[in-house]
């Protein structure tokens, strides 16, 4: 297809479906017979199958991570900046996947699809999955694509914990690992805020325990509280204080529960945007997939020591604003792989836009990317 | 009465009314002919009338801060450890005078009382009051005491907004001003965590545009959401580790959404602790008069001009880990105080409890108080 699109995208893709045969037994208990997972893939396999690169998603994320999926499209994908002709994700040199993780919203096997087995909508019934099971789900879709070995698995955020899980489940299947804004565990500050959100959507009269596509209706008052609640997080509050400062919207004080302050106009408009797209039982299972996650805990605490089998190398990323996942998080990290003796290399960025840096284009970020992915 | 409790407690404590029957001009234009105040009162005024010390509160705070309202009370007022007998606000010295603010919800006029021209509750038509109207309406309430002049007047947080407030519109009526961990206006993260919490309340579906008591219900869950968020933001990471850690309340991950983590407990049991005491309506208006409050406005943004006319004495306190109002906030008051050539002491407290700090006993912040109220 023609592509209208600038020379560095990737121009229109069109997701797959790898319907996998193969049981995936799961960190809660329950086996999985079957599932699927809708993905994209952006350049080439080479002949020797050594040129892939799996992106994983984070907390609201998907399969869609670069180019359009039509000429109409307003917005390419969620990484679009980072992967394409050219770009630090160079699709000239690199055949990358981007999956929908299970569990999730967006054509994968999860809540809003029909459990073959009953034959009904799983909704709350679907299990809770760890980034444990979504990177045994991935080694399933690598072996569908006769992906024998990632030269680089890679993810920002939650996708960051799949990167790190990678490297320490299928030590001989990773080469490269980029764990960017992530953290080797959620701290207590974390879980609360993922709680209030839990709580928003739970205590939603329209949640109806996770059967509302049943009733007909969206929890969608709790799904905004959750999703404002996230922006705040993503942000650093000094990008808020540029973004916002204490503008108001009509220049004016209303004396009144409307929009007072541009601030809160952005809040509700992103929440009300995400209510539109996104699913609520798939939401509390991704929060539950933060919490959970801790590879220290089978080695009595130790990080260092769930890395003793890592072959991989490893580059990890922070940025000075992040107040969600601190850079303090990822030293954390590079730390026990130092003890570990791994080889990691480290990149500390100036930035002042908070978590959601790592989504953005800035020179430093996206120069480490480069150097590191044009040295593999 | 007999004192039952330590020799440090002021004992029991009986609440007073005042019944303010002089007309109240509101910054949102509206006029309140009369109204009631529900104030205590620790330790004796003098002769000269001039060992007066009002205290202000905070948020979700009230008139009783100290002692204890019945020998059968588990938890005394909010600021006990800071007020008695040898404490740094010493009933021995000094005549302190505290009351719940005009909307509360324990008693003085506000959201949940009867509205005295209609004889029906005024609900959510309460008017939203500034920290302008506070201080307004506190001087009237000095007024009716006959205090001509307050020896000092003290607020944590939101408190301290309304003892600033208090230098800049009665410049001849305070002698000092004491200031804690407060801002001379909020960010726009802090705005935004407040049009989360109100979003939570106003979308509740037992809200009822504010009029859930003519239906028998209250907006339970939105005003549980708002809580646990405020709290998450009273603590600082730091101790929120302490407190919690990733500690697991019964030793194992349950895969499902009832608690896992012992945070997430804490969340929800002070969560309903408020439900049962608190007022939606009125939860709503102190978040807002947060917002309102920047007394540089009228001064193109200046608050050193703000500052021009005060005459008292002032004190700043911060606290190192508060992430709420962090120091900085309070440099810019001090700052400002300089600026406009004001006598101002400033003390940055190390300590890890987060906006939490000002309610503890922490014993280099008691000493500063200590010292600045002996040589009042």
């Amino acid at each position: 297809m023609e592509n209208k699109f600038d020379k560095k995208s990737v121009g229109i893709v069109v997701p797959k479906t790898a319907e996998i045969k193969h049981s995936l037994s799961l960190d809660c208990g329950k086996v999985l017979e079957k599932f699927s997972l809708v993905f994209e893939t952006y350049g080439k396999l080479n002949k020797e199958k050594s040129n892939a690169i799996l992106i994983c998603h984070a907390l609201s994320g998907d399969h869609h991570a670069a180019g359009y999926h039509s000429n109409d499209d307003k917005k390419p994908g969620w990484w679009d900046s980072c992967i394409g002709p050219g770009k630090p994700f160079d699709t000239n040199k690199f055949f990358i996947v981007s999956l929908n993780n299970l569990g999730g919203c967006m054509g994968s096997t999860g809540p809003n699809t029909t459990n073959i087995e009953t034959g009904i909508e799983y909704g709350p019934d679907f299990p809770i999955v760890t980034v444990n099971d979504w990177v045994n789900s991935q080694k399933l879709l690598a072996d569908f694509l006769e992906i024998e070995k990632w030269a680089c698995v890679v993810g920002g955020s939650l996708g960051g914990m799949q990167a790190l899980q990678w490297a320490i489940s299928y030590p001989d299947k990773i080469k490269n690992s980029i764990i960017v804004a992530a953290a080797a565990k959620l701290s207590a500050q974390n879980i609360a805020f993922n709680e209030v959100a839990r709580q928003a959507i739970i205590t939603d009269p329209e949640f109806h325990d996770g059967h509302y596509n049943k009733f007909g209706v969206i929890p969608k008052r709790g799904l905004s509280i959750a999703r404002m609640l996230g922006h705040i997080t993503y942000l650093s509050d000094d990008s808020m204080r540029q973004k916002f400062g204490r503008d108001l919207r009509e220049g004016k004080l209303h004396f009144g529960y409307d929009v007072d302050f541009q601030v809160e106009s952005y809040l509700r408009y992103q929440a009300q945007a995400f209510v539109d797209r996104f699913d609520a039982n798939t939401y509390l299972l991704m929060t539950k997939a933060l919490d959970y996650f801790d590879p220290a805990k089978d080695h009595g605490g130790e990080l260092f020591k769930a890395f003793k089998n890592t072959e991989s190398k490893f580059l990890v990323i922070s940025f000075t604003s992040d107040w969600r996942f601190s850079p303090a998080k990822s030293h954390e990290i590079v730390k026990a792989l130092l003890k570990a003796r791994k080889n990691v290399s480290y990149a500390e960025i100036e930035a002042n836009q908070g978590h959601d840096a790592f989504l953005m284009p800035i020179p430093h970020y996206f120069n480490v990317l480069r150097n590191f992915m044009e040295n593999l």
